[in-house]
């Protein structure tokens, strides 16, 4: 592990924590120029918000980078995100031509990466580009924000239903 | 297949013709209300134009569906496209809750739906709802419209390379 990609995960953190101060499901991701190494975008999860249920973090981010270098396509880029991509955003990081995806929590039960009995979407010729991924910096950190916002949301939903 | 699968279709047909006009490759697809039957959304893809890889003809149906009803779920539609979803589409179509996927074509490189060895994601827990799907529904227009924009790409590059 990379002092530097803790440094990047702790932005995509810091993301997760806007996200859940919005009452959205904490997931942030930030996106680095890997030749000046920057942070050239940052993002969280506003599919709430935004009644899109495509507004993931990675979306957003692809989406504005793109649309600032004026092209589809965005290689040379690095996307850190707390949680593993679900299939449609890596499908997305794909056709974008990112380089490496660093994801802190590995996602059993809806990750579109690490499973092998899952979509493990890499692994298929359907996409043509198959960026490098790294996982589990910060992996307890990205993993608990999450597991406290749905245990949250069960404890309310208990006291409600009381 | 029901005539009205084929009015629908021959909709998202039209869509696929206006991005063949803007050199874009050329799939549309129509959303329809299926209490009214009425066709709510019309999109086609426009990834060049609009410098954003993700900008299909279905997530565009959706985000503007999504956003017009004021919510991130959009069930009671059912989506009519050119071309199989890819598996970011097949993704967001499922985060969508869209009851049905109509589509014309197979893709059987890059498509996310009907390949048993590819990501096959609507077999996939990964994803939770798992819309019907129907193929095969004007499927010869759908495809000749797509071979013909490559085959008229590889000619024009040939060309240009004498």
């Amino acid at each position: 592990m990379d002092e530097k990609d803790v440094t990047y995960m702790q932005a995509a953190l810091e993301e997760a924590n806007k996200a859940l101060a919005k009452d959205e499901v904490p997931i942030g991701a930030v996106l680095v120029d890997r030749s000046s190494g920057e942070i050239v975008a940052r993002a969280h999860n506003l599919t709430r918000h935004l009644c899109d249920p495509t507004a993931h973090a990675e979306i957003a981010l692809i989406r504005s980078r793109a649309k600032e270098v004026g092209a589809q396509r965005i290689p040379d880029h690095d996307l850190y995100v707390t949680l593993e991509p679900c299939p449609m955003c890596a499908s997305a990081i794909s056709y974008a031509r990112i380089n490496r995806v660093i994801y802190g929590a590995v996602d059993p039960k809806s990750g579109g990466l690490s499973l092998e009995s899952g979509p493990n979407l890499y692994s298929k010729a359907a996409l043509h580009h198959k960026p490098e991924t790294c996982s589990g910096i910060l992996a307890d950190e990205c993993g608990e924000i999450l597991s406290n916002f749905f245990k949250n949301k069960r404890h309310s939903k208990k006291l409600a239903e009381k």
